[in-house]
């Protein structure tokens, strides 16, 4: 077997002279003539490879019966091309092989299309032929990046003294938001392991351990309902410390990430990395993970509107809610058409419409302009810095419903506008969260992130008087409009926990029930302690300029939680329930029946009869 | 709050006069007089601090009212001790620390164990407690080795241009042998997840996707009945290769488990390590991952045994058996006992038996010695190297049971004559096993390893005529007694494929049933390719010296396949079975009926009649 010497996409014209051997896949075949040029293809790139019966006849032979993605070893030399035949597009573009031996490692069937980068090709078929489409440069590159960025993340914190520890993946059901994938326990009946959300317990608890400094790049599950940027399972740096205040934390974290998008992708970012509350995140950008790279930003108007004759206005401010505004720089030429699509956009965000004012050759022009007082209009022409060309937009709810929607505007016109510079890279910290927020439904609080959040030390007093108002130590890192990253201080101390479960309106025997095992860990000397975990798909998602996270995952399920290529979930073998003391229940619509529930259901249930 | 400047146990010298501030928790306190005396510990390891009135009042009362495990935030100075109350137990013993503020983060209810080396406590206590576990300092260690490990690994494989593919965990269940962890899919209901036993597969794909080099540090799954070397979850260092030879790959893998060797626990070992086949590791010392550590090798007699007036001897030896013999040096002195215990031992190990001879000032003594010829005496003198004070035992039975009786004789009496040096060690490939063994219960061959592993190309030829003499070229890494990993070369050719399938008894219609998209992958341009998996438990478990898995995980299960600090598995919420359309079996032994499963089973069923 003639075995690779070198690889195909680096060779150049320093090996000129040199016999090499190659092996790689057919990417191409010409034929000029008699003279057979193959383009081959490894990891590394392509190659020109040439057979000429002047060469050798048996080789020229045996080549003139390959086919695209045949697997070939190949003996010969390198030579430099003419001038006249160089190819610019390639790295090897200068030089060439002229092949003496040939072999043809394995064949190959027409691939069902073509591996080259920016085919249009339905995403289940690049799905169920994964293998294939990995072998395009720009699916190959996307995982070399990935496999680059996670060794970015362990040099750096093994560099800082984290050590690296791996938590079970068959572990416990918590009461943590999002549903568990559950796995029947065999040697346990009726019982079930499940799959960890994340590490959390198993970190904090390894702080109680002392380990100080810890990270892990863990795989998560969360069976919830799929969309574009979620998978069932995806992947976290994982990381948790003690001993260190919030603001070293962070700083920490930002030279990490610098490192990062310095050693993937070559950019400097700017350290340290602005600081946004949620609050102003909120009001200004309408979002919680604002797109910074361009400003454009929402003004809250509540004061201006309260005694305006716009009636929406004047009741939205009487009772309670926000009027904010965004003015649409240079958008008074929208067409009438664009000004109307406005309404079902504010619906599609929850909001009951959108009011409008176009602002041409020094006039005013928009449904709700007559109602306005020349004094409201010179207010708002200095808070919104209007100038002509502008188009204001308004929106009076409350105040989330208002963030939606004019948040969701200013990407629109953000976008649509240009402002948005691709190839940067904006992070910013978005702090201060809330530590609770009023669930109406169930008449309580909830905690906004997990019951271990810690407080700001400034508002424990108002755990007796307002909880509402308490803010968090908690912190989300934002990049491009994405969240990448979140995390929080925890609480360490028994007497905070018992006031957040007070707070949460648990009694401390529930409270024992759900989080009973970390409780008691807490009791035998926890130190502070606080962490991160960054959303390393999406990351990796960014860095590498994609739009879809099926994209950074060698082999991702779809959008309906399926794995096309292994067509995987699927029935399994009766006898395999039976041993896990379980069965399945009749599909929705079978008729039901004392034996019903399927083929598998009713193959374990007559095991089990028998 | 006083956050660390310094750690613990690294505190020295170079640090008198200097003012530092540490966080740890309290390892012993002393009263001397109204001086106290702390031993503080964090993960570095222990430094004496201390509390004088002279220095703080504040502190001082402070620091009487701490008890062991509390964590405390101190500031102080360092000192040089007086020569006379230097600890040279500790690394810091030649200074302490006086401390003039202190406070105290976290108290601690006294521990179940004490926080230090080689406590004597059950293991459930301490798998319960594992938080507290975790902080004694040869369990942090032995978590530390184990991350620097991982990070050899990485770092070698890295530079070696291999690329980290995380593989699915929920994947489909395949006919693999070992028992599948099933995971019931909500959104396809009837159908099921598995958790992958290892990446086999897809790493198979990787390389048809031209990957060429892949590695990960992955997590795979077995639902076996546990023994101490086992558990339900497991870390394998998985890695697969395209367009190398075998022992190119070997060789490469040598230089790894090196720098392995060298990083973690600074020894160099030799290169090349010794390859030994199946076969010989079979006849010589009765086990297909033998201790090297040591001679004591096993010798075939079946040749003098054949003319035999032992009746065993020629009996099996007639019927196509083995007869071997060990000579255990020096033991002619064992007791009657010891001799009289040989027979339940072998017993042990499926033998029916067990011969023994001693020989003492030049008398040869045993049940079987008047049996001998004069000739056959001399020749067992001769082929076993027979000395005055040697014990010669004998085993006749078919070649497993006598290489598992033998084996497992040689390393017994290995150990107790203190043959094997625990400090050493000896590393060794085992190859050249049979592809394919014999199943005399279902008459057909079955695969010793996969059916994708690839034959010497100089047995291909057998595949007409004796599949079962085929050679694999299949390789284990062994050492000091342990299989540390195991891989092949795969087959990677159709023609080569088919014959398998075909020695294997599967049309190729069964073939595609159980394999049909790996098979239908090896259609589309397959390299030669193979690779290896290193046990990452076991290897971390012998490079810290333990003697068990569960000391080298954080989080391990029992042998009942529990976790005692989670309470994992676990009844859940009925809901949540309804959700993934599953129920509970009745439990053994409860009275069957319609309604029968325990309650879980029976909230399902009740909410799907709802």
């Amino acid at each position: 077997m003639l075995l690779k010497t070198h690889s195909c996409g680096t060779l150049s014209k320093a090996e000129v002279g040199q016999t090499v051997t190659l092996n790689g896949w057919v990417q191409r075949r010409r034929d000029l003539g008699g003279v057979l040029f193959i383009d081959l293809r490894d990891r590394t790139g392509i190659v020109q490879i040439v057979f000429n019966p002047a060469f050798s006849g048996e080789a020229h032979a045996i080549a003139d019966r390959v086919r695209n993605e045949y697997v070939l070893a190949v003996r010969g030399t390198v030579v430099e091309r003419d001038p006249e035949t160089f190819n610019p597009n390639i790295a090897t573009g200068e030089i060439e092989v002229r092949i003496t031996e040939i072999e043809v490692m394995n064949g190959a069937k027409t691939p069902p299309f073509p591996i080259e980068d920016g085919v249009e090709v339905d995403e289940a078929i690049r799905l169920k032929y994964r293998y294939l489409d990995l072998r395009r440069p720009e699916m190959y590159n996307t995982l070399l990046l990935r496999s680059k960025a996670a060794k970015v993340f362990r040099d750096f914190l093994d560099s800082e003294g984290f050590i690296e520890v791996e938590t079970p993946i068959l572990t416990k059901s918590t009461p943590e938001g999002a549903r568990d994938y559950l796995v029947p326990s065999r040697v346990h009946p009726g019982e079930f392991f499940a799959l960890p959300q994340s590490p959390q317990i198993y970190k904090q608890l390894l702080m109680v351990s002392g380990l100080e400094r810890y990270y892990q790049i863990a795989r998560c599950f969360r069976d919830e309902d799929l969309r574009a940027d979620r998978q069932p399972e995806f992947t976290q740096v994982d990381i948790e410390t003690s001993f260190l205040s919030r603001d070293q934390l962070l700083e920490m974290m930002e030279r990490l990430v610098a490192k990062l998008l310095r050693e993937t992708v070559g950019v400097e970012v700017e350290l340290p990395f602005q600081r946004i509350t949620y609050a102003d995140a909120m009001s200004k950008y309408g979002s919680d993970k604002p797109d910074l790279r361009f400003g454009l930003e929402i003004e809250d108007i509540t004061d201006i509107a309260a005694g305006s004759d716009v009636k929406v206005f004047a009741s939205v401010a009487a009772s309670g809610g926000v009027v904010r505004a965004l003015n649409a720089k240079g958008c008074a030429n929208w067409s009438r058409k664009e000004l109307d699509d406005l309404q079902p956009f504010a619906a599609r965000y929850g909001g009951k419409g959108l009011a409008w004012i176009t602002v041409k050759d020094g006039e005013w022009r928009g449904p709700i302009v007559k109602f306005l007082k020349p004094e409201e209009i010179a207010a708002l022409t200095e808070r919104l810095g209007v100038e002509d060309g502008d188009l204001l937009t308004f929106s009076a709810d409350k105040p989330q419903v208002v963030a939606d929607v004019l948040g969701n505007l200013r990407l629109k016109v953000g976008r649509e506008l240009g402002l948005i510079d691709d190839s940067k890279f904006k992070f910013a910290w978005v702090v201060d969260f809330p530590l609770l927020e009023w669930d109406e439904e169930a008449k309580r609080y909830v905690a906004l992130h997990h019951p271990f959040t810690r407080p700001r030390d400034e508002d424990l007093h108002l755990f007796d008087t307002e909880p509402g108002r308490i803010l968090a130590q908690a912190y989300d890192l934002v990049l491009n409009g994405y969240e990448v990253g979140g995390g929080s201080m925890r609480i360490y101390r028994r007497d905070v926990q018992e006031k957040m479960f007070k707070a949460l309106g648990f009694t401390m025997e529930e409270a024992y029930e759900k989080f009973g095992f970390l409780l008691e860990a807490f009791e035998y000397g926890t130190p502070p302690h606080g962490g991160i975990a960054f959303g390393f798909d999406r990351l990796v998602m960014l860095l590498a300029g994609r739009s879809n996270l099926r994209e950074t995952i060698a082999f991702p399920k779809t959008a309906s939680a399926t794995d096309l290529l292994m067509d995987a979930p699927s029935a399994v073998d009766p006898a395999q329930l039976q041993q896990l003391h379980i069965r399945t229940l009749p599909k929705p619509g079978a008729k039901p029946g004392p034996n019903a529930g399927g083929q598998a259901a009713a193959a374990a249930g007559s095991a089990n009869g028998a």
